[in-house]
């Protein structure tokens, strides 16, 4: 089977990376919008291909899983030999569990009407929910962008700098981050902890008189990050704090939020394509070649285990 | 089982009114939508109940496609004891058959992810395309508002009007009002039709001299009506249009284009929210008492032949 | 993977020119009737092959759908590589919605059984529905055969004549044929049109003193088809008329039908076995180089757009 | 939910019986054949009611097979309650393994299209493979008729009489019948038994000077009867032999390969119609109070235990 | 419908606890175990019933998985009417992602299998995963013991007791029993935190001369729990510690590790029936109420939201 | 596709065996269990790979199924490019039917899991029940060690031994042994035959003075076959009893139970792993050549008929 890049719109400038690195022309992307909005994607090319559909699905995100799910029916009905959705950032992955009753299971929905539409298979990078696999029918690869990361925020980073957490649900890549560059760990947690005061936001570990580099899976209104600047800095961090994320939304205030912290370098790969740049503008550590190291195993049957993320 | 109206976002007044006149008070509309465009129906007190989602899919086709699909789910994992989707305007409805190679079937796609999410039974009115209830795996009942419509358009003209098809499509459909009128029928065909010029539209039938009443499914830009407008003035047309369809969408260009044609008297139904009123401004015949009636004999389990669009 | 033709007993002479076509020896109909009239197929040859199975399931039509089921099954139990189903004649197409009440959609009925049986793809020509592949649950190819036929009968027929849709349904398909032929087109239309008076069929288009070619998807009883050739002759036309239709099924009493008329020349295809000779004897044009084209393409992986009856 | 038995044409007259038992109007059978032979069902009047529709598979077998598949297509969109398709017989049923290499499993397609149709739920009565309900996705209750033939058999044949299972494959049922009736049983075999010279049929057991009761599941054309009763006079049976069935289809040649023979009483249900009436005339035992009994608890939701075929 | 209790093997007790607080006598478990360990449950009187299955899949649990699949088949083949599998203890939740390449995800596999076999809705209690319930097909209630525990473990412990995680990821639910108690938390991590020396456990949060409750959702073979008391008591907790934990496994060494801790009370549910008790014995906070009241609500459709496990 | 043979953990040495006489190297079993019983396999090296996973399902049977169904969902998930499960005992093929009212259908059960978690193929050897492939969705392969056994048979024993079915459900078995020894058959039937007296065993045919060789399918207790050498022997066979059968499970007391009969030879084959040596120990007859064959001809895509077990 040939292998073939197809572009979605919500990324076509990564979707050319990774076809650059595979050394393959993508399709382009067509894809009209009609004007009372229905969108008619148009795939050619694709019969008996082992097809990669590049499309992940940040803001807007209904207009991008939508888009994702016709091109799909597309390439199947066009014949494509074996179809995997390439969806670096899987929009709905918060809503793995009801937070309270009557809720949808957002992460469901998307993933049944994924595979219903012709996805034989998934690529993700980082998602929000580790179960992501276990909710999915078909299989799913879950890459992961930290040791790329790791490596570009240990070059920016003095050697003294302390790895946080902003929350708890954040713990585990923390330690990821700080295995990879030996360094330690910081946890911000909203808690009331024994032998401290009430306060909303506290830290657990040391960061006095050190840099610190906050670590998440994503920047989304940087509400979070934010906050835990603040306590980063009553607890007597240096005001050179890294951000480090995998998934740079920066949607509603987040520019605003972020330019006003005392953030010195911002750090996220290029998996959701920026409209509005924030400021300080973010140093992009691409996922490109992470993307095409799995498309082109995939494609060669190869193993890719290293470049999971296992946790 | 008790019956619930639950309202999405699309088009809560209808769906008020829908309640109403079936002595009802319908589950308001709680669809918080995140930062990042992500939405979050909140459905309630609906477990065991019969329950009727009305979510109109006119745009923002995908987010209300979106949101439709989350709120099934939703619905289903309440407890709901039976679902039914009732989405008087069915966006995608076009997308029925591939119009050139490496096309989607957009009305598939939308139609397996309703069934996939939870949605048992769907009821529409006046659906684009008449094999809806073929491509949808639940069962669907495909209700008319043309008798309604029928019945106000004849009051508001005169006895002489001619009804017209804007184009070969509305055929059928223009003779259905021509039926329930006793009135002519018309038809501008974009054709070459034998012993005539060779014009991009043409007039099959005779105007000369007396009032038009141009009928079909939807209005979206108001293209097709505008051209028909300007044909059949052409063809001496009385320069009073009146102009009928089911569905309002008005997207794009469509309130200039309409209110500089010679049109007097714009009636279309409420299937669709309006937001921006075209100028003359619609007359509105209410589908609420129609989709009630249907509510009403579905949740009781009696027949509505009367009420469906066969053809 | 291997190319296997494998026969159905609907149309093995079909079956062999397309197999021949394609150079390539096709696997004989092996189909025992016990005398119960239970089907037994059996297939053979065809593991991990590429298999096209062709069966139209013109009359009879149950025991024609019943045999593609059974063998499918068989093919999927042999191991077949992948199974293509060719129905050149898709019967049960006319049932895509509800005409009244109560009533089955058949369509949709023998669509998900060929998929449980295991066709993972159809291939059809000029089915009565353009819907069709929206009906279906796996990926439909719709050829068209009007190209063919409408070379066949240009040789035919005078410069002058006029194409002829004998209802309102036919009328895009006869707009093809002009299109095709670069000729007028004429409407045969029960309804009532402006300044006319209330006849059952009446037409529109001039064929005054010209001959006529009546165009349809297919000829059944041939009543459309005797009734449109009345009015023609009332309206002028000269006693020269051919008729050209993709699929001839020639039930009931269309043999008579059609002898009795002034149909000087019946051009259909074979994508239907003729057990009865309707007379005039019709002229054949084979659709075994559009199926044995397309099925080569689909064998390699070529796109076949240029086949495929878009509208 | 109400209680309506819809009737198919393939036994209306059974339909009726089972009916008139419950107290119940029948839904008449409604099932236009158009010319080319496509069925067109129509079911009214079923809205939420619980549906038992009446109709076995004989001959004309796929004919039957597809007004059944189409008839609860109708029932499903119609809005029935619960469909349970009741098929005393079930034909297809032998075709349960691959008899040999490339043969279709013709009781799974069966099965599979009568669940995709909409099927909820299966009565059949003594099916010719005991695994039918392992083969279908939907639950099956198998009713045997077997008692009520016993009882009606013994009051036919005198007290020596001996239960013969005519193959290998009804020696299950032929002990049925002995444990009833408190006879002996004798088996008709076509194999080579030890101490006996090599003969195609040859009788285990002893039939000398005795009344013979021959039973099976089904009579087809007969031959095995046939065979049967011929090994049974070589043995010394007296010719007073009595044959007893659960499905008469007598197709082929059966009624005068049956008259023949010297069978003096013919027994069988009425669970086929019967077209054309064999000699001697068989006695007919109803199935209509056993499916009615069915139907009764069923509708009711009351244990049916004892109406089962378990073995 | 009638509601009916059905009684698995794996813990009978608390389904008679469970029925006893539903005023309802449970169906007893009819399960024979085959020389060869095949499993046939036998499940009667539940023909149109509202059926409530109760089977933790506790040790041995593919003994309890398997029986728990053939249970729900055997019920939708007798008629239940509506089925709800009633799991307090899921096992395999554990296996919610692929921990490293060429794992199984296995509460996929089991999730799968139960909606296969004819679960239509799930309830569970405190699973390991909160994304079970997007994991499943079918909607799962998703209860919890935690206020009934922490309830039960306030009256047993002092006013100043710290609540402890015991790992990472049990900080959610120490926060959780933290909230109800009005409590201090403290974490054991398995991490190297700032300004602290290279530890394999280590304690955030202080506990010096104050007691302890030690929480988890489970305790397997305790190796866990054992560690966390080691670090507690190296850190200066007082030697009075009280371990909580939904579902009391136990297996393996579990016993033995326990009884020589420091522990002074053990607290778990009755989720999983115990076969070796371990030392010193465990206080039980019956399940029974909880899922007596969450089946009744369910049963009587009335909403059941303050008893789930929202976070 | 490359061939991988997977290892299951129920039958590594047929396993080995299978993959030597296909020159490949098997993929070894990593099958952790955890001490909670939850097995955990892993299985790499199949990406892309034509994957035959080997593992009967005898004792212990649930076991043995779990695992199956975990491995199958590792190499889907793996990115297996075919999966074929080879399962030469297949358990639970006993409940093929509902025996007595409230049963499940275990077979269906297992079958619908297994094809559910992955399974596309199914290879099996002398099912229990003949209709498997009819209760499987995918399919089936049965094989038959029948022609292999009777080989080994007709070697060890005299010319003038009789093939003897143990019971009803073993004649075709016989006749198939009969058949390929040329030797004649008996039966011993639970019956009350014609002109004998009333006892529980009986026996059909002649073995006065001479050997016999009692086949079957399975053997699991022994106690079908202790009761047939009791009725042997009683009809004056030779106390040299041979004993032939597909699988041997020698559950229960088996042992035993075999050892104090007249039995002086015992054949089996390798399809399941023998923990306890029954006495004599057994003849066995590898599965490992017929099964290589098969798996070898699956991989290339050829007929593998002759060594079905067709009936």
């Amino acid at each position: 089977m040939n292998l073939r890049i197809v572009t979605g719109t919500a990324n076509p400038v990564l979707t050319d990376a990774i076809a650059a690195a595979l050394y393959t022309q993508p399709v382009p992307p067509v894809v009209e919008r009609f004007p009372d909005g229905e969108l008619r994607p148009v795939v050619n090319d694709v019969r008996g291909s082992d097809v990669y559909l590049v499309q992940p699905t940040g803001p807007p995100v209904n207009e991008h899983v939508m888009e994702l799910l016709l091109s799909l029916d597309a390439c199947r009905r066009a014949g494509a030999g074996r179809i995997t959705a390439v969806v670096p950032y899987f929009g709905y992955a918060r809503q793995d569990r009801r937070g309270q009753a009557g809720e949808a299971i957002g992460v469901r929905v998307v993933a049944d009407a994924l595979a219903s539409a012709g996805a034989q298979r998934l690529v993700v990078v980082d998602p929000h929910t580790v179960a992501l696999e276990a909710v999915c029918a078909v299989p799913v690869e879950m890459l992961t962008a930290v040791p790329a990361l790791a490596a570009a925020v240990g070059e920016r980073t003095s050697g003294d700098a302390v790895v946080v957490a902003p929350d708890l649900g954040a713990v585990k890549l923390a330690k990821h981050y700080a295995a990879l560059l030996s360094r330690p760990v910081a946890v911000v947690a909203k808690t009331r902890l024994t032998g401290r005061s009430v306060v909303a936001e506290d830290l657990i570990g040391d960061v006095d008189g050190r840099p610190a580099i906050v670590v998440d899976d994503m920047i989304s209104t940087g509400g979070t990050i934010e906050a835990a600047v603040r306590v980063l800095l009553g607890h007597g961090a240096t005001p050179e704090i890294a951000v480090v994320a995998t998934h740079g939304l920066f949607v509603d205030t987040a520019v605003a939020r972020l330019s006003r912290s005392a953030i010195r370098s911002l750090l996220i790969t290029d998996s959701v394509e920026q409209s509005v740049a924030p400021a300080p503008p973010p140093d992009t550590c691409s996922v490109a070649p992470l993307l095409a190291d799995a498309i082109g195993r995939l494609h060669r049957d190869e193993p890719l285990d290293d470049l999971l993320a296992h946790t």
